[in-house]
């Protein structure tokens, strides 16, 4: 015999869905949700539906945010003449983070990746090629994960945007700094020997 | 300047508040929920209402329910003079699994802790006292976690119950099964050498 409370498994289902949650963390934050003062629970509801429904993605460079056009690309003190091409929103706050990139975005929402049958029609490709028509634009940075579809999608759409002349480069790969090189998986170290700059 | 968007910035920070769940896990817990179909945020926003609106203390054993007595009270086949005293409801659920006990609970919902300036009146003591008055109960397991806390609690609640002539017990302590006692911490195999069992 089973003494669940269907309102809190519910809840604990509901947690366990999201990335990198297991059984006992959905269970402690549903816990967590319940110690919760009401007002808070509410605010806490209210956040999610809000969430959802005031944050769709930017007309030009399909970032997340909550006006017409996300901040970024009405920020008039960024280099309109470089587009960054993300895999989604956390790449671009995590670029954002290191401070070198004054350029714009663009946000692909996701690679091709024929095994979960996404194919370029599922990304902002198009829109990104609709805004190159209007821009002045002088370089794309392909900065895809470092992954065999990353890969995949910068490749396709450089080969896409090669006809309009536009510059296009890729984020460098190397040893990340900090690591110690003993522990470098050979085809990163073969990449950094590939790479290496003078000094 | 930050590109950040408030709705989105607030649902992350209340996903931070939960226990264990750090600012990169709360941000992707956040871009979760950013993706799900309209439906599914709906309901998951409605779970968390629900949850905290139907759920409640059961009358009786204080465990969580979202009816006047829980499950395991109204549970005829229960050995009602068996009580064990937890902190939580996951501990009862953990005690659950093991199908080794069919006695009732009792859920103290916290332990004395001065440091937390969180004293016997804050748990649900007097429902237990309350509790033993009307039911004939012939055993009290103590089943507090093994911390400073716990202990005290434990400690506490014994020389409450004394003058009532109930058997009081007390989880046994000793080396985790498939752990090695190279290993263990000396407290805990002091504690397993000294309730050693003939074999």
């Amino acid at each position: 015999m089973s003494y669940e409370v269907p309102a809190l498994s519910k809840l604990i289902e509901h947690f366990e869905r999201m990335p990198g949650i297991g059984r006992k963390t959905a269970q402690r934050m549903a816990f967590y949700v319940l110690s919760l003062p009401q007002e808070q629970s509410n605010e806490f509801s209210q956040a999610i539906l809000e969430a959802c429904k005031k944050i769709h993605r930017c007309k030009i460079c399909q970032n997340i945010t909550d006006c017409d056009v996300c901040t970024v690309c009405t920020d008039k003190s960024r280099d309109e003449s470089v587009i960054c091409v993300v895999e989604d929103a956390t790449t671009m706050l995590a670029i954002e983070k290191t401070h070198e990139f004054n350029g714009l975005y663009h946000v692909l929402h996701g690679v091709i990746s024929p095994i979960d049958s996404i194919g370029p029609e599922q990304l902002t490709i198009k829109e990104l090629l609709y805004r190159l028509n209007g821009e002045n634009v002088k370089e794309i940075i392909m900065a895809t994960n470092p992954t065999v579809e990353g890969e995949m999608t910068a490749v396709y759409i450089s080969k896409l945007l090669k006809p309009l002349g536009i510059k296009i480069t890729r984020l460098a790969y190397g040893v990340p700094v900090g690591g110690e090189l003993e522990y470098a998986d050979s085809a990163t170290l073969s990449r950094a020997l590939f790479g290496r700059n003078e000094i």
